[in-house]
């Protein structure tokens, strides 16, 4: 039967998946500086014979004859996902996506000596040859996809994304945004007149840091038989599912970095732990995108991590563990902090989207042809000008030659940090329809009822249905920048 | 070329090594304990197809095409090695090794359970399946390998080393220790009647431990930008040449276990680390057997680790890490304690000897057809009585049972451990003929002479040649027990 051998086949390669994904998150927490060469060499031998065998021409055969079979409703939706990932996965051409590789790791390593010396001259012929082959890379896969080229490039993070959806709802936040920003940096500035902000004091030690982390992991719901907390330089979320890796890092001077950290990644960590493990190994059985994973970790961090409610509980937590008493008119303007910034993932969560739908529109006319790389620096610095207030123009280090997603190759996949947030204000709209006591559950520390509604209506889902479709059967309706938008008035206005 | 052929394959072969190595060093150090099955198939996975390249029907024709090939000596001695290493790894049918593959873990696994309930009738049937499985075993191999059953299973871990010379060897040394270890105890007695031990008093802190050992792993050469230390339940050295991880674990009424397990495993690692890197995907690269591994390991735990000229460098060592001073009267009964014990692994370098001659009596035996497995609880009691004057009759457990080795099919791997004993006062004597001034660098904590002499004559070595011309070209002489004796006479006599 076809598809018995696609499951056994999908098995083989989950153990290479697994093999990967601890040699990656090894090589961050825990590898030898030195090992560093003979690792590389490893996990791109892996990485090989993971691709030959994900690709394999058979399996093409197998789904053929395997929708011929008496299956039942799960094993066909399973069969349907695992044909739009190996079309995915499938549809550029092997000389493409060498030629495409070698242009992209050239790119990154420029970027990474070239951003140091903000020299955009230097990189730019480098940012121009990855444009060109994204330009073909969309066009390619958007032939097959029957998707515009964007589009086609969006569908492997966020599958059934579509930047015409997208745009109007980034429109509606982007006109919020710029009125509201100045206004809750007015609510702030009047707030901080009358009670100036407490300082974080310090030191506070590495060890009890690591205890008040753990502490609020176990609460709300990590399950510590199935993963661990360690360190690394750029904190994530990584491992496999029954074992799953999250870092964060630590400074003596500041407690709230490393537990904000902390409780970012544990809602990363509590997809991948409560995702269906009797299809772990098939596309069905993985974390939908790039976008739903970023609503459930910011939905820890912001929803749950940054409402006042949370403190109450949280409070008694950092007394024991740090010894240090905070009342909620201390800690709030620390949790709170709104502040205009050139870089995006030192933004707050009012200021952030700005960053986001800068990048998203820059991207949609770089992808498209309309805009080219050379433009960018003045692109760009019309942008932070118009959104924040902010230029960049003779500091393109900290411009366009911000981040690692475009020297890497990475277009369509800066839509889903913002995407993430909008979907997780909404589904906390939902669930507090449902439940209107959260706020209470937070404050006296009950996370299960919050962990209930999550695992029936996203994580249990998996990758059944589409980024939109999973959405709206999981809060009652689309993509909705309201909710968004009343989170930031109700937590950051007047 | 087919020697390039070969290079390249190799390389991809040592890829898979350093995935398996990484996970399963993983596996006791940081692993989530519910990641276990999913580990188990990921690590099978990548073993069956490690197994599959290691053992490709073309690496033979590319060995017989390179034979042919200019080479240079270093390259000839590569392709020996190679051809050694491949034909002791294909000289099984696979139908064989698949059947006795499952008879090993069930009995594995029944021992686990049986050997708790001091069940021997429980075990036997498993382990006389085991015994005939290793007979068919040792057949096969001897055919291929032209040599007697038994040392073609000493091959796979000593290759060269023969049952009929180590033999003589060990009788010398049991008629020896048959005397000794009375002596010995009697020593210990009187000298402690005289001035009763300085107990062990605690609490020592565990990162107090932790900072100790790696000062002393510093010291003695541990490279920590191509390994590290960590805990695990088993200390081991695991890990790849350029990352090698060592473990130990900790109690914290007693320093002097961890420290001596550090110790021991800095040895181990020493050997990997300083190991050719230009060879290090071919087997003439890799250390040369389990014998030489274990004399390097015991080279730094006894010759150096419980040498009382190194404890004069130490002390002040433990003063400034654990905060407790100890005079050398007071710390050496605790460094040398001799006990008579059932547990091969409890015992200390007198007795040790005495455990393994009595396995290797034994197995050799059973792999010769001579004892049945039916029979050695008496054999092994009577052997017990004889050495060390203790009794197992009643206690299987204590006794056949004991250890791991027989129900996972290890035979002919027991030798090891006292021949590296051995072989390390060998090693220790001849360095100190050529640097005479070896103690005082020990009580200065100048190691760096010491390290030389290794490097050259054993790590540089790597898998050049066989075990016994190893230690002949690195002493200037065969296997000679007289260097163990007159170690042992030095600490332990009158």
């Amino acid at each position: 039967m076809s598809f018995a051998k696609l499951d056994d086949h999908l098995r083989k390669i989950e153990a290479l998946e697994h093999a990967l994904a601890i040699l990656g998150a090894d090589e961050a927490t825990h590898m030898a500086v030195g090992g560093g060469e003979k690792r590389a060499e490893a996990m791109s031998t892996l990485a090989g014979i993971h691709h030959a065998r994900a690709t394999a021409p058979e399996i093409a055969d197998w789904i053929a004859a395997a929708e011929g079979e008496a299956l039942n409703e799960e094993q066909q939706a399973a069969l349907r996902e695992l044909k739009r990932a190996y079309t995915n996965l499938t549809c550029l051409p092997a000389e493409f996506v060498e030629r495409q590789m070698k242009a992209r790791m050239r790119c990154e390593q420029l970027w990474r000596d070239l951003r140091a010396k903000n020299d955009w001259a230097g990189f730019l012929p480098a940012l121009e040859g990855v444009v060109a082959l994204v330009r073909e890379e969309a066009a390619l896969r958007a032939g097959v996809l029957g998707l515009d080229p964007y589009d086609a490039l969006i569908e492997q993070y966020d599958p059934g994304n579509r930047a015409a959806d997208i745009a109007p709802v980034f429109d509606a936040l982007k006109t919020f945004l710029k009125d509201f920003v100045p206004q809750a940096l007015a609510v702030q500035e009047e707030r901080l007149a009358k009670a100036p902000r407490r300082p974080l004091a310090g030191p506070y030690a590495i060890d009890r840091q690591r205890e008040l982390g753990l502490a609020m992991m176990g609460a709300i719901g990590f399950d510590f038989t199935h993963g661990s907390l360690s360190v690394s330089h750029h904190p994530f979320c990584g491992g496999v599912p029954t074992d799953v890796r999250i870092t964060t890092r630590y400074k003596t001077s500041d407690f709230l970095s490393a537990l904000m950290g902390v409780l970012h990644e544990t809602g990363h960590a509590l997809y991948e732990q409560n995702l269906p493990k009797q299809w772990s190994h098939w596309p069905l059985g993985k974390a939908r995108g790039m976008a739903m994973h970023e609503s459930q970790s910011l939905f820890v961090e912001k929803q749950i991590g940054r409402n006042p409610a949370f403190w109450q509980w949280a409070l008694p937590q950092l007394a024991q563990h740090l010894g240090e008493q905070w009342t909620m008119a201390e800690i709030l303007p620390h949790v709170h902090h709104v502040e205009r910034g050139l870089i995006r993932v030192d933004a707050d969560e009012v200021t952030y989207p700005l960053h986001v739908i800068l990048r998203f529109e820059l991207e949609r006319e770089l992808v498209g042809g309309k805009l080219a790389a050379a433009d960018l620096p003045e692109a760009w610095d019309a942008g932070m000008r118009d959104y924040l207030d902010l230029s960049t123009i003779d500091n393109p280090a900290d411009g366009p030659m911000q981040d690692v997603h475009w020297p890497a190759g990475l277009f369509g996949y800066f839509p889903s940090y913002t995407l993430g947030a909008m979907m997780a204000a909404q589904q906390w709209a939902a669930l507090k329809k449902e439940n209107p006591s959260a706020d209470d559950d937070l404050a006296a520390g009950r996370f299960e009822a919050i962990a209930d509604w999550r695992r029936k209506n996203i994580w249990s889902q998996a990758s059944r249905y589409s980024t939109p479709e999973l959405l709206e059967r999981a809060t009652g309706e689309k993509l909705n920048a309201a909710h968004f938008t009343a989170h930031l008035k109700a937590r950051y206005g007047a």
